[in-house]
């Protein structure tokens, strides 16, 4: 394993290395040690045709903050495998929030979950949960 | 049930009225009665930190597609409430193309599954997988 | 909705009513309004090749807390639409313990989520997450 | 890799040291590279409260049928990372049969796809759909 040894600093520009990242205006808010929180403030091209955020966004917000929460326990070398997203509520707000953490560390893959909430009028509501699994990718023996 | 009558052209109209899925570039392809191809060209906004195309884009494409298709034999009146994406290999190419069908439409809930594959100099390949859960929502009483 | 008002004493007799859940063993242990506890003792029965619980055993035992939980709030008219099952460690144990909580209860579907530890010598290990998404059954109109 | 040379006789031996398969009754039809058929037939004792085969029967069935469609590409080093289950119709039949693929095989994972069909009167319908991830189990080096 390779953890980070600032996870917020590092997470923040590998977070400014990601064009969709910085166009959806995501923001790394916290982390530590297989915790972590983005934020993303809403606009409306991030909306489906009912105007509320899009499943993707949904499903982009979910991913990003569970892979940084295997990123901080991990480091770098992670590909998601698998995502599954709840969408319990229309995701409506002025922020969304999601709080991301390692259920387990392994060796050869990470389980992570995730909460989504928007926040509206100083108030958060929790519209989507979400978890995603991912893998530690294998370094090729180097001759 | 609400089964479109012109599906293809019922389904621009839905698409341009998103204001993240014309962002996106996403094209509905075909549609026809269970069955949506979209696409989308590939541009580097979309990108992760790696550069291939970001989790929130293979799960937006994938259930977008799955909305399309379940839309064709329900109508608009649906919400997704489950979706998951597996994640086969890195999400690179020129364009990228998702194909989903209804698995199982019913009164209550629509399950569907899709295909997404990227393709690059004319060659296709499945990069993701991905199905989606759709609630009908349930119209209330009008007095 | 229709609340349980005794959920502990109506679950178990729901729970007597099912053939494999006896077979299983599977007792329920505790029922509050959105959260249930059910237990299984371990038999050598219940394994795959290797001796560990198998993953029907697994998602069973996730599965019917779920349902048990979607129950106490929203009555017997649950079917269960969706379930995921994430195997953190081998499920090895002298007895199973299965914890789930409604996530959402809706009009129309109940989502649920539930952690399964494994309890050998006294101590809890976390062996398995899972979800399961459920669907009200709507009451066919009686003329 | 260490693909099966005689995978439906092998399966069939893994299958019988497994007790609970046993006692499901669970018997392998068919094998290929890539692409497993089991079948087991109905009895009371595999039933929930309405009598429809348990959640858990239903996801043992597909996990099992997937582990075995891993099998016969990559070995028996495998363990099951995560499952999901699309519970479609209710599960009545004379006995059932999971039809289950590799959607793509790697060094690391294997995801696989299934789908489970009830039997009856000679007529088979989908009841489920499900897939399930595997994890290729790392070989701790030896000195």
């Amino acid at each position: 394993m390779a953890v980070l040894d600032n996870p917020l600093e590092t997470l923040r520009l590998v977070n400014d290395s990601a064009a969709f990242n910085r166009w959806c205006g995501i923001v790394v808010e916290a982390a530590e040690s297989g915790r972590v929180e983005i934020s993303m403030p809403w606009r409306q091209e991030l909306g489906q045709y009912s105007g509320f955020a899009h499943a993707g966004i949904i499903g982009g917000l979910i991913d990003t903050a569970c892979g940084y929460a295997a990123a901080t326990m991990l480091g770098a070398n992670l590909l998601a495998s698998h995502y599954a997203v709840n969408c319990l509520r229309p995701a409506v707000g002025e922020r969304f929030c999601a709080r991301a953490r390692v259920i387990k560390p392994g060796r050869s893959q990470v389980f992570t979950a995730c909460e989504l909430y928007a926040i509206a009028g100083g108030k958060e509501t929790l519209v989507a949960t979400g978890e995603t699994l991912l893998s530690v990718v294998l370094q090729e023996p180097k001759n």
